[in-house]
């Protein structure tokens, strides 16, 4: 059986890695059921973005999940830390960001196979990028490989000879690379949202750590950016 | 550092098991967050089962977390398929139940990993069980085993030097033992829910799998079952 017939579970966060990991399993021929979770996260102007790029890039379906991981607490993204800005990528891959959230991508991975498991899918994507988020655990080739021996064992349709791949087309990507990829694949950019800090308006601040990896990765890859910044100094 | 000094989390249904589960680490001197977990399921009478349980057994901390897994279906569970009544255990051990739910535990077992870590705990308790639910991919010593390998390479927590550890002191024990065991560190199981079908009146119907195996738990263990049944006909 050929990508083309088959089903594939894409997580979607509203982000430029998400959306181009979409276009990447559309290009592949994969029927796509996009999820994206609602974590309480302070960038809910994510979620709109997520269901204008499920959209743009032809997903069959596309759930959207609450799941308050507030609940817990101890992150930036979810509790009322504050989010680093104006920090240089030498400043940010020297340890574990606070915007690491807990168990984040074994929690979504799992809902991820979970949804798969309901509609007969047997492929699951997800942006990880061990590259530009060095720091986050849950980024890693070698979790994405634990989570794929666990996902053939925690499930029925695993037990009965089906086999789980988890794809992260992006994990040795640069951010430069994922930027041009998408634009030749024809990915919207202006649909997507990273800020992790945004206006009221939903602009991104162009400050915070996801947002000057954004914008480097745009310079770098000659690609015009089409961030709306609410103000940049530099 | 002795269990006295440290947290744990423990999943808590309020069903026999899980009571048990924690009335085990309690005796262990740990200190418990309980976790139960609001996923649909339509014996929602067991998450009130779950309040009384983390109180009765010295909970720090009890948090019920809604996550409507209706979202995906799949699931007698949590959708509208009949749960099958009246089966014997042969019946019931034949193949994977229609009351599978598509990577519960998986789900269940990340949601615990974030809540640990959140609060500085390495020890994850759970009250799965090979014996009786062998149907069920993810009760297997060699999924939880994987999802030790998994929780370790996911956190910050494990990445620092941690060591998250998956406890199911369950999962060879049959019901009668757990019944027994419980019965003597003084689980009230009179607070607890097993029913997959209840009546409106939140009684058990003695009849659907989950109640058959409860029964004939009691009946082996020679405990007095404190069960209120809606009707029996044996």
């Amino acid at each position: 059986m050929s990508a083309k017939d088959r089903s594939a579970v894409v997580l979607l966060s509203g982000g430029l890695d998400s959306a181009t990991v979409l276009a990447l399993a559309r290009q592949q021929g994969f029927r796509c059921h996009a999820l994206t979770v609602a974590y309480g996260q302070r960038h809910a102007v994510e979620l709109q973005a997520a269901r204008r790029v499920a959209q743009a890039l032809g997903a069959v379906e596309h759930q959207l999940l609450p799941l308050d991981l507030r609940t817990f607490g101890g992150s930036a993204l979810t509790a009322d830390l504050e989010v680093p800005l104006d920090r240089d990528e030498a400043q940010m891959s020297s340890s574990i960001p606070i915007t690491y959230v807990p168990a984040r991508n074994t929690i979504f991975l799992a809902l991820a196979l979970a949804y798969a498991e309901t509609r007969g899918a047997f492929d699951l994507f997800v942006g990880v990028n061990a590259v530009d988020y060095s720091g986050y655990p849950d980024c890693r080739p070698e979790f994405l490989q634990a989570f794929e021996t666990l996902a053939n064992l925690a499930t029925k349709a695993g037990v009965e000879g089906g086999r789980f791949h988890v794809h992260a087309p992006l994990v040795q990507w640069s951010k430069a690379e994922i930027i041009r990829q998408g634009t030749a694949l024809g990915v919207d950019y202006s649909l997507t949202h990273s800020c992790y800090a945004p206006s009221s308006e939903g602009l991104a601040c162009g400050r915070c750590d996801s947002c000057v990896i954004r914008r480097n990765g745009f310079l770098a890859a000659g690609v015009a950016d089409p961030t709306r910044y609410a103000s940049l100094t530099s």
